[in-house]
């Protein structure tokens, strides 16, 4: 019975924190949903204008998600709904596989973020999210950059009202320039203004308001209410002046009402199609989502549970499918918002849900005159702060090959679309991982007179004795290096002939693997062969226990030894005692 | 002018050893090549048919790659020409672009061979040897078990006179059974006394031989020949009663003559229908070549340069394919041949060319009654030996999760053939390494009285103080595990209340990548966030001179320690100077 309790409680934490709440922490949490819900309107939209949508898509997806990820969800503070690089690849995924506007096109961003919530569900009950280590920072960080630019890009088309045929940055800045003569005057004068606007507000509303005497939490919250602000001006000024008859593009009838369950189309072709798109989704959403979540969540001392957060964010992504929302994921600046204005518990994220249902049943008449530029325009200043290309000279400078797959996620996101290059940064990240574990660092060592310890001969004074052989491997053996080993052994041998014992210090191996115990059985029967003895030193205990059960330890037993000294002792004595003895 | 010579010597061994090059060495390899080109003869053909080539192209494929090795090869011992693995992937990639049979079956295959040979020379070229690595032992094992499997089912076709479909091992054991009916009497009289007859040579030869005297090498030799032997007695047998008559399948007429040099053809949707294959034969043979020259080698204190190896195995298959060959590596079994008959250099294998072009040239005509069910038998007896179901068994038992690689490895080839289990096992071993990595062995350690000595307090009796946690990671910090070190440091922070001081022990950590370094500065941050103090000791001499470039050193500087009882002393030298003044 308590295990099942135990059970129930960590696969819905809302049993935990719901079993305390108490009025005190409602009032706050309401509070806070009111403040979050006017941000996330704008956000919403603007989201789902990217991503191909209609507007009140956006609206679904900011709805059952929230609720959803409150009963799930192990994060006191992380706000989901739609976020700038899961939409921007939606709009890469189903792009090419219907028409913006017509019904194909929602019900494939439905299915998608099906698969994306069915992924994330599969991989935390299997306990694979391990699996999303293969986005390694330099990907994760190159995509940011190449994201933001390919979407700010993308936004210069609401915004200056010039067609683009979109696709990769490269292929819309091709065709932006290409249609510049296209611009149209009265929908500049509004996104141009919004932009300088918002990023006056961003940058200088928060410090201001924090002169004046606010807290710098609530300063910076309502710094974030810039494009509130924005949207309530350019309607006013819009329907006022009516713009829409110049060419303006405004959102027209958003339908009222809330979003009806239903399922997204059952189509194997279509799903098929999507499932790259999917994972990756599944997974860039993930890594964002607990990146968010941990770094909140540290601040409080409270703890995110990584395999509970794929369940939760796997059922809202699940949840915005069957209320005709796209994929959503975990967002920054929504989490800040929520976190600084003070969230106690998830319950003010499902209230937020409720505040956003007001909106979509009773306000979406407001949004009629709202301009597409204004909702461009917020995209594209909030993406700005995701470009960052001094990273990767920052990266490369501490790690070379870090720095190349950073550079090339970014290169061939830009070129290639956002799909393309993810996959290819991450292939890149993981040979450039291979490279670096292929090549380990050796050393051949001697001891340090008058001690017991053994240094490196090229950067210590030693004794060493030509007969003895001592080589320290700095790494882990594992199918990456075994090889490596091999032939650091054959050259040792082939160009010392007087050599006849080897040593390996194992002082810096951490596991071995298969294939480093197969490369372990070669070199020993290869350096038998030549007359050659092999031995093992400083072998870590986890290391030991494992090699016990194998052939390879009966055959090579009394020439494993416990520390370095001993095996050069059990060898030759003397030299051994001669050079502990000596003065340093 | 001396760099040039040493760069020419370099990429042309051959003038390294031609240069010593005397007339005894000479007496000796020719010796060598007589004994190794009478074992190639049946062994070209079989590798031919089990290719789906015509015989001939057997014998082109043991000449010019032997030449040419002998120019860039940097192992004495190494033959290189048709082998089990390699031929039985020209099977299955050019099967089903082909009929067999048809000049554009033959084309095929030598296009293939021709993608092999330039992607290991460029391979060569760019130093990647290291992205061979990516086959891990467990991969390279299960391939050979299932590999040996499917092609002794393929073999029983020949050998039985039974009609098969082709495919993975399961397609062909199902039309075994569906067709067994159809068995030619004839055919499997003589394949079967020939398979029982290879056998015992095969187990009791060599033993006979050395017991009656002859030394253990030249015995071994000799108990290879069992296959020569079988075939002259079947093309008498078969000759004299006449029984291809009855449905006995015999190898006809050889064309005599030397291979004419010619290109492949141009067609890029062939070759692009290739790359796949190509890049797995390459990859393949290769990692089986260095390893079987690499063990020959050692056994005389010789060094085999395995970038060399790349540059001579890819000039070998450019040679197989412009002479009308199909895709070569350097074989084990012929490799051992020459080296116990006593090849000196690689002018054995050029003499041993010599040798299959005599043979070509003018014996051709006493091949035509050459049952294929001889050929069939020496296969089948030859790849009986890569079968090795033990191996799994041993693996699981020293690493569950290779030996969980191994068992999918040979579970998919079985069922869905070479290239698929081939890629799934590549793809699985990589993730069983991202996941072993993924969960890094940490402990946290407390000082050993008496001693400046740390240990898991787990297993050692050891002083800790309620306000700092030491923490050990065994295990590089890179991305695989950078999101479990910030998992772990929240879920310590978030279970003990006390903690004022956090300490990373690093010694067991080789490296550090951009994503470990950047999991170094978000723990850092969070625990700022928290009024935790972050501290690291014993990081290694490389990972400080990397971390001195960032920013993140700067930050820390005064909390990174040499050692960590001195990391303990800078907090709390009361608890530590008390701690090692106590007895033990």
């Amino acid at each position: 019975m308590e295990r099942i309790v135990k059970l129930l409680r960590s696969y819905f934490p809302i049993l935990e924190w719901g079993a305390k709440y108490t009025g005190k922490t409602a009032t706050s949490d309401l509070v806070v949903a009111l403040i979050v819900s006017i941000m996330l309107i704008p956000q919403s939209l603007a989201y789902a204008q990217l991503a191909g949508l209609p507007p009140e898509i956006g609206l679904y997806a900011s709805m059952a998600p929230l609720i959803i990820y409150a009963i799930f969800g192990t994060s006191r503070s992380l706000s989901v709904g739609p976020v700038a690089v899961t939409s921007l690849m939606t709009l890469a995924a189903v792009a090419p596989l219907a028409t913006q506007g017509t019904p194909e096109y929602t019900g494939a961003a439905m299915a998608l973020a099906l698969l994306t919530g069915v992924i994330l569900i599969i991989l935390g009950f299997l306990r694979l999210g391990f699996l999303t280590n293969f986005i390694s920072f330099p990907v994760m960080a190159g995509l940011g950059t190449a994201v933001g630019l390919q979407i700010a890009a993308g936004q210069l088309t609401p915004v200056l009202g010039i067609p683009s045929d979109g696709g990769s940055f490269l292929s819309q800045v091709i065709s932006l320039v290409k249609n510049a003569g296209q611009i149209n005057i009265y929908t500049a004068a509004i996104g141009v203004p919004v932009v300088i606007f918002l990023l006056i507000v961003r940058k200088n509303l928060a410090n201001l308001l924090t002169r004046l005497g606010m807290s710098k939490g609530l300063a910076g919250t309502l710094a974030k209410m810039g494009p509130v602000i924005a949207i309530i001006i350019t309607i006013l000024f819009v329907s006022g002046l009516g713009l829409d008859k110049h060419g303006v593009k405004i959102v027209g009838t958003v339908p009222a009402g809330l979003p009806r369950i239903a399922l997204p189309p059952f189509d194997l072709s279509l799903w098929s199609k999507l499932l790259t798109p999917a994972i990756l989704i599944a997974i860039i959403g993930y890594v964002a989502s607990v990146s968010v979540a941990q770094t909140l969540a540290s601040k409080k001392r409270q703890h995110v549970d990584p395999n509970q957060e794929l369940l939760a964010l796997g059922a809202s992504n699940v949840g915005a499918s069957l209320s005709g929302g796209f994929p959503v994921a975990g967002g920054f600046s929504r989490s800040i918002v929520n976190f600084e204005a003070g969230a106690e518990t998830p319950a003010a994220g499902a209230y937020t849900a409720v505040g956003i249902a007001l909106v979509a049943l009773f306000l979406t008449p407001l949004l009629f005159f709202l301009p597409s530029a204004t909702l461009g325009a917020t995209i594209f200043v909030a993406v700005l702060s995701m470009v960052n290309f001094k990273a990767v000279k920052i990266t490369y400078a501490y790690s070379p090959t870090d720095g190349i797959a950073m550079a090339l996620t970014i290169i061939l996101t830009l070129t290639l679309g956002v799909i393309v290059g993810l996959i290819a940064g991450i292939g890149t990240s993981l040979m450039m991982h291979l490279y670096r574990t292929s090549k380990p660092h050796t050393a051949i060592i001697g001891q340090v007179p008058g001690t017991e310890h053994f240094r490196n001969i090229k950067r210590h004074e030693v004794v060493t004795n030509a007969e003895i052989v001592s080589l320290r491997i700095d790494e882990s053996l594992y199918f990456p290096n075994a090889r490596f080993l091999e032939t650091k052994v054959s050259e040792i041998v082939a160009s010392n002939k007087e050599v006849q014992h080897l040593i390996l210090n194992c002082s810096a191996v951490n596991s071995i693997d298969a294939s480093g115990l197969e490369s372990l059985k070669s070199v020993n029967q290869r350096l038998k062969d030549t007359g050659i003895l092999f031995h093992l030193s400083e072998v870590k205990g986890p290391i030991m226990d494992g090699l016990k059960k194998t052939q390879f330890y009966l055959e090579l037993k009394d020439r494993i030894h416990l520390t370095h000294y001993k095996a050069i002792y059990s060898i030759d004595p003397e030299l051994a005692k001669q050079t502990l003895e000596k003065t340093k």
